[in-house]
């Protein structure tokens, strides 16, 4: 495979796509807005999926799965949530085929139409809260920890594979609680256990903070929200968490006799993240030669080329691998010995440069010889001649502190494209570079008005906002504290 | 909970409805024909998954995921596909709403008319050939092993929950590859890993044999399943493997290089399994008391509960079982302690009877005295009183008993109420018991008059079918060979 991706100073939105593709993740499908996610994709995917199934059952929760179509009429039933949900969605409203008259292929029957139209799901509270109006009575029934795995449908006039798609893939927590202080405790927490997994899996530094009235969820009284920073200096909002207070219980008369034997109505959560951490994922870390993937992520951890002149070398180096490749396994490395002879070493390992495989092991003659093997990472292009001897445990050693690199690296970056501005002249110079902390005055209608001065929105009010009186930057009105502005995805 | 499910004998039927209520795995939503798996149905189907994509991937399969939506265009492009998938199913026909004037709630924007109607995916061989094309071009790529987990849409008329249902979840393999022979290999393949899955881990013994022409997939040259019995003396379908011949490739045009440098149309496989297998486990092993569990896709495997008259009684009792319950999940047994005040030991132990926990262990004051535990099984309802001391031991082996004694009891079940009959009077009689081993003329005229008659089907030819020399039960022409009829779900 020939590298060839265009350098993020080039264009980094090219660089993005031809990375997406050359590194074989993904592509658009024929139908408009759908992904096609790849093997090679999808297995990144499948161990985000994995670890964040694991924090969820630790923190008390379990699966279960909801229609996928909703009625029509369960989107009017919350005021606010109609508002953001209903306008793009795909909707159905037939059931039927039939052969067309002509014999020019199938049409859709007339005579099959819905009595009322079903809307494919673009988040599920409501046909949830419908439900659980069923299975809530007491407080006895409370807390109800439920998350579901699913596929959701948006219909984005311009989409942008994993970041912006027509459909994608997800997870969504609805949780149901008997006061306000669980379900704000229960917001909290799983947007602590999405910057957990951010940081400590994708090693993507990420700031915790509340969103603006503004760019609150559809329905939620509150919502938290974890942003990333990516490296054109753009933010992406990685995972977000709503307290969504008592309206969609209300919406659905979800009622319970709490303990002292009143009837009141449930306070309810919903969380959640999307394939689109993978488009986080690629544009955090990788560079101009391809995908950088933290190893805890990486499909492949470690990839081994034998380089040879001939069929005894080969057999040689073989001989030596083959055990080695069961001993890191057994350690829990996932390792891939790629002594096909289809492609040159030199390919092999542009191939595996692109396809972000943490390290990279090559042996060859002298190699055999001498009792060492090359290794080289791909964060930090590095390599190195060692002993073959005790390498598993210097593999298990550099994978750790690759881990640990990249998510170093993504931070001191973030750092330096963060200032702190006074003036709104500054800002709009600095925004162009990265996140900005400015003084903002409170009010929806000077978050707007930078908006379309500059493109850039509210991130988040962070959480570890230090109180200091200023003046906002647009306005001059009086401010208690700093928020984070960005341009974002 | 009150138990109150009928007995099997009294409505099967209505056992199987109540059943699934009163064990908390599944209800009807309120969108026609859709299911919502609650949380205990939906861990059983996770552990369905993992052990089937363990067995993938151990074949040397690939996740990956293709779009929900298919083009109406592609489905007409397979000629008896069509047939097959294009008459009941969902049809996105617009993909806005809108406001209605009158302020009544939303309405569907006429405006946002879709050129061509899209259909939800029935199964995905259209959308996923149509995607191959671009991913095969020579006997490299070859073959090409994938399997995607999703969710899919059949607009039935009569849905029946877990067995047939519009929307349910399911796995589809689908694989291409260079020649007839190796796409027959896999198709035979992963129906030997299908069965594998329902005798070892299901505890369902299954016949493995070929569809006749009549009963194959819409695009298939041969069809391969496995066939389940149900205590009712029902057979259920429980998965399928297709050889599909070139016939996808041919009409998406998905050619490749053989190693002859000659362009030849690839071979293709699909195969599937659905929600549906949650329905043949509850079936074939369930008695009038609820659910009975295999230990191996149980989600409870061991339930604790302690029997006391006092807090101090109780606090000695949790003193011993604590740390027993902490030893059970480090040798891979999963527990719960149920020492919650809610509910009396009584209730308790109906209540995990009829949610299937294969092991119930109950400990009271003279046990604490005796060091001792009442253990008790699931699935013969038998129990004895046993030395707390090496207990843990005794659970592995015990749950190992029950997952081979509840497969033994459903294969002598199957074996007492499947008859070897000559006469079309006889089959008429037998057919109400069970499977009937039968001869037939190998025509569909017949297949269709025999179902007519007795509402019963070929199930399959079976692989193990005898050579022998009869004539068909039915018309009396020259038959081969028995094959396997019955009713079935």
């Amino acid at each position: 495979m020939a590298k060839a991706i265009p350098s993020r100073s080039e264009n980094y939105s090219e660089w993005y796509n031809e990375l997406i593709k050359k590194a074989d993740l993904a592509e658009n499908s024929a139908v408009r807005g759908c992904m096609v996610i790849k093997p090679y994709g999808f297995s990144i995917w499948e161990k985000m999926q994995r670890a964040l199934d694991d924090m969820f059952k630790e923190t008390g929760h379990t699966n279960a799965y909801f229609p996928l179509f909703i009625p029509k009429s369960y989107l009017s039933k919350e005021a606010s949530h109609v508002e953001g949900f209903a306008k793009e969605c795909a909707v159905v409203t037939h059931y039927r085929l039939k052969n067309a008259e002509d014999g020019s292929g199938v049409i859709v029957d007339p005579e099959a139409k819905l009595e009322e139209e079903l809307i494919v799901r673009p988040t599920s509270e409501t046909v949830i809260w419908s439900t659980y109006k069923n299975w809530i009575q007491s407080y006895r029934d409370l807390p109800l920890l439920i998350n579901q795995w699913a596929n959701v449908v948006r219909w984005e006039m311009r989409t942008r594979i994993f970041l912006r798609t027509a459909e994608f893939l997800w997870q969504e927590g609805h949780t149901a609680h008997a006061t306000a202080e669980e379900a704000q405790a229960e917001t909290r927490q799983m947007l602590d256990v999405y910057a957990q997994f951010a940081e400590e899996w994708m090693a993507v530094p990420v700031i915790k903070g509340s969103k603006t009235p503004n760019e609150r969820f559809a329905g939620a009284e509150d919502t938290l929200c974890i942003e990333a920073m990516m490296q054109d200096g753009k933010a992406l909002q990685a995972g977000t968490s709503h307290f969504l207070g008592q309206n969609f219980a209300k919406a659905f008369d979800v009622q319970f006799l709490n303990k002292q034997n009143q009837l009141d109505y449930v306070w309810g959560t919903s969380w959640g993240v999307s394939t689109r951490l993978m488009g986080a994922l690629i544009m955090a870390h990788s560079d101009d030669d391809g995908l950088v993937l933290p190893p805890k992520l990486a499909p492949i951890q470690v990839v081994i080329v034998p380089i040879y002149r001939t069929e005894e070398q080969l057999e040689q180096i073989s001989a030596k691998i083959k055990p080695f490749v069961q001993e890191l396994r057994k350690a829990g490395v996932s390792v891939k010995y790629d002594d096909s002879d289809a492609n040159k070493p030199g390919w092999k390992f542009a191939e595996y440069e692109l396809r972000g495989v943490p390290i990279r092991l090559a042996m060859g003659g002298r190699d055999l010889e001498n009792g060492t093997v090359e290794i080289a990472r791909r964060d930090l292009k590095t390599k190195e001649t060692v002993p073959f001897y005790g390498l598993t445990e210097r593999i298990k050693a550099l994978l750790e502190d690759i881990q640990q690199t990249i998510y170093n690296k993504a931070k001191a970056f973030r750092e330096e494209h963060t200032v702190t501005v006074d003036t709104f002249e500054e800002f709009q110079t600095q925004i162009e570079n990265g996140f900005v902390l400015a003084h903002w005055d409170g009010t929806s209608e000077t978050e707007e008005a930078i908006k379309e001065a500059t493109k850039a929105t509210i991130r988040c009010i962070p959480f570890d906002q230090k109180p200091e009186e200023g003046v906002c930057v647009y306005s001059g009105k009086p401010s208690k504290g700093r928020v984070v502005f960005a341009r974002a995805y």
